[in-house]
């Protein structure tokens, strides 16, 4: 049979045999229930008329560390086994990962190795060590992180668990829209924010890879850090230079595993501009009540902007995060 | 029987036979119940082990309008006959009461009729037409309040709706601790902010006046508010002349239909200071993700100041509202 005639699904499964599967979101679904919340599906009215459909929040802002991101880490630090656990997890990063990597290391009680440029902020700093988090500070340059980290392995035997370009990670992200889709049937559509596409592609598995597929799924990036768009359009991955956004979460750049899931079952990716971002910000905070990051309302920055078109339809939206600076929101 | 021998509902019930019954609270729940959301209850670990205690936060600023008051507003606009109803509804309020009359006053099909200080901000008369209500503005006095009040009164016959000094009001805003003793069993306590009194008092009905007694009721007021705590302690009414508390919803004094119902039932009174309102605020928004208004968290401001203790205990916390604004969210 020509390969023209394989559906995606099984396409994208011959051609990248390393892609998680349907099942191993379920498998990541049971591995982090003990230790993840259920975070609830919330909806609001007015966000309904203003955009003319039904909208179903997934609030992965109120999901332990106020992110998505303990999904994934929950599932990556519990898949280890016992002798790797022990040796404990490292990862190079500032943002939610570090601070969900640390939770999910101090539950299974190993220990995590966290390299932070010697920048970041007090309060990201406090966020990872308050999670038991061991910080290592070094130049704020990728190089030296990845040093770092080196180091750490050479001298410890820990695991790396990168922030998106790991499959145990892409599994764990997809348990969201696994309980979105099984909470709220008939769904047309989801919108979810890309960044480096952990998040991305787990929904898209769990969405599309399902054995009776479910809602199609669009990414929302920054146009100020369009590299998702871009490689999606362009066939390979083309890494963003000078991300200059808001949505601090979405600064990254796909990676070699995340870049071919989404190719190939992605329906669209669809830009937002920054007064956008802004303008969605105040929107859900001020109508929902709900705290959420400027990378989390990327999606709603995109209907905003009118693409994409969604009248009638049933659409799920995941709230990625709430770890904002409140006395700095930029708010429009 | 000496009176000594009467039980505090009995004799509350005796001695003023014109307040609410638990009966009253039940009608409004019912009465309410299409209109209304039955608003969700959260719990945050974090708060938790700060205080040793399970605290269960009954989150009303995900009310319509963003708070409990919309529970009163609609019992009362439902509970008026075809023809007061036809007439229309009035009150002078800027804040939260304005917005949820309007609302309640839509639905209902009728006129409501808002008199406004010229000098309250754009934001509250927007949301206020933003519901329907037809504004008036007059000088910011009390006299020229009542003035335009009654001179709308005259001229359209429309029922004067007060902000919680009505027994419909009292009754509405208890179905929220109704909804929380229901969903939440075995609660040893519940606290509720205290401006006027008219959720403290439909609490005190809701769980003190229930067939079964329920939890014991605190009311939490700002120490520069302190109007409620020092009526509760003179057995009278001593209302409060310069309130200077960034708590904005709890700046007025109790009323002589709150205060009788308040003197009676009520536990204790306790006071939280600004900058714990503050902290307070800072520690909802940034653990639990919730927009919330100052007034709202001072039960939070309370226990940072060490009264109550509540170790062990399991404690309802009534969250009632998020309108803030975003851009000056007065944070420790």
């Amino acid at each position: 049979m020509p390969s023209d005639f394989l559906s995606p699904q099984t396409s994208i499964v011959d051609s990248h045999p390393s892609i998680p599967s349907y099942a191993d979101i379920l498998a990541a679904a049971a591995r982090i229930a003990p230790h993840a919340r259920h975070t609830p599906v919330m909806t609001c009215q007015t966000l309904d008329e203003r955009f003319g459909a039904r909208l179903f929040f997934k609030c992965e802002n109120l999901q332990k560390v106020g992110a998505f991101k303990f999904r994934g880490a929950a599932n990556a630090v519990f898949s280890l086994s016992e002798e790797e656990a022990a040796r404990g997890v490292v990862t190079h990063s500032s943002g939610n990962h570090a601070a969900a990597l640390a939770l999910a290391a101090r539950l299974r009680g190993v220990p995590a190795y966290i390299v932070m440029p010697s920048n970041s902020p007090a309060v990201k700093q406090a966020a990872v060590s308050g999670y038991g988090g061991k910080i290592t500070l070094c130049e704020p340059t990728l190089a030296a992180r990845e040093q770092s980290a080196g180091e750490i392995i050479a001298r410890t035997g820990a695991v790396l668990i990168h922030p998106y370009n790991d499959v145990r990670i892409i599994a764990g992200q997809g348990t969201a829209a696994l309980e979105l889709i099984d909470e709220v049937p008939d769904l047309d559509l989801i919108l979810v924010p890309v960044g480096g596409g952990g998040l991305l592609s787990g929904t898209l598995i769990a969405a599309r890879l399902a054995p009776r597929p479910g809602p199609q799924v669009i990414g929302c990036e920054p146009a100020a850090a369009d590299d998702a768009y871009r490689s999606w359009r362009a066939g390979r991955i083309i890494p963003v230079e000078h991300p200059d956004t808001i949505a601090d979460g979405l600064r990254t750049s796909l990676g070699d595993q995340t870049f071919p899931i989404i190719h190939a079952l992605v329906q669209q990716i669809v830009l937002a501009g920054e007064p956008q971002i802004r303008a969605a910000l105040r929107l859900v905070m001020e109508r929902m009540k709900l705290v959420v990051e400027p990378s989390a309302v990327v999606p709603i920055a995109a209907l905003l902007e009118g693409t994409p078109r969604i009248a009638g339809q049933r659409v799920g939206v995941i709230l990625s995060g709430g770890n904002v600076e409140l006395s700095k929101l930029p708010l429009e």
